[in-house]
């Protein structure tokens, strides 16, 4: 059997627009230690396929490593109580345009050392436009791709995916196709 | 063309022994904001795989999500010089007490939005008993399974993989595979 964990106590250390920093006191085997961790409300990502079978995919500008990246498109949940589905849907509509009905094809946690947040996965296949007018937020900008399956699989082997949930997402979608 | 970000001032808000809590001032369109992330000096995973053909995972218990989780082993990069390289044939020893030559089959952000941090990821294949007595930290116990790559495409069928960063590293690997 693998120990478990037992927490002590848990506070929150810093808090920002988007997400907490957190403190928790922990017991195991015996001794007390600290876990210091990135809490956020959840996020969903969407796989958007159009009825040509194409995958859509988002490119913007990331921050933090300074350089364009090609992602499924996705987003946090804004709040606990935040149903995965409609952020799914939400982001879907803001960053592509685009509307479907969802399948969950999974949940994933991103950094599983250094945060609490579960990723939900939906499919949507096919999209169609949408039509509720969804805007980005006033610092995100994107760029729309579609790439069949195969050009996707290529761009991957080249290097040029580096988004690790979109890499995470593209394995729980490929588990779903007949092999 | 995407529209850049530029930094204006960085701080560090918080360090811990694992990461810092960084503030960075951004200017974008014109207009300032605030960007809160966590950095680290980037992380390595290894994908082993025996002589046998068998992935090598490892199961540990996970404290954020309070469950086990079954993965590629790996970690963090000790410091800002670290090669990954090291990292990842430590890792290797620690958690599942193999050695072999490492190929690097990418590189990817485990959680784009939030962390400055990069993976690299390696190919053992194939992995040999390691010799230097490497031992997992005093937080540290790890289960070993062997699982042939259809017996892990079935786990992850079954929702059963859903830690984000070996899910990605999947995808890397399978990229390299003839199809």
């Amino acid at each position: 059997m693998l120990p478990r964990w037992k927490k002590l106590s848990s506070e929150v250390v810093i808090e920002n627009p988007f997400w907490r920093y957190r403190k928790d006191q922990f017991e195991l085997n015996g001794k007390q230690g600290e876990y210091h961790y990135a809490s956020t409300h959840g996020s969903a990502m969407v796989i958007p396929v159009t009825p040509q079978g194409e995958l859509v995919l988002v490119e913007q500008f990331r921050y933090l490593l300074d350089r364009v990246s090609i992602e499924f498109p996705g987003g946090g949940l804004e709040h606990a109580h935040e149903p995965p589905l409609e952020a799914a849907a939400r982001e879907l509509a803001e960053e592509c345009g685009f509307a479907g009905d969802l399948a969950l094809l999974g949940t994933f946690t991103p950094w599983n050392g250094v945060t609490d947040e579960l990723c939900h996965v939906y499919l949507a296949d096919p999209v169609r436009p949408d039509a509720s007018g969804a805007r980005p937020d006033a610092t995100e900008s994107f760029l729309l791709h579609r790439l069949t399956p195969a050009a996707f699989d290529a761009e991957i082997a080249a290097g040029r995916i580096w988004d690790g949930m979109t890499l995470a997402a593209y394995t729980l979608f490929r588990s779903r196709l007949p092999r």
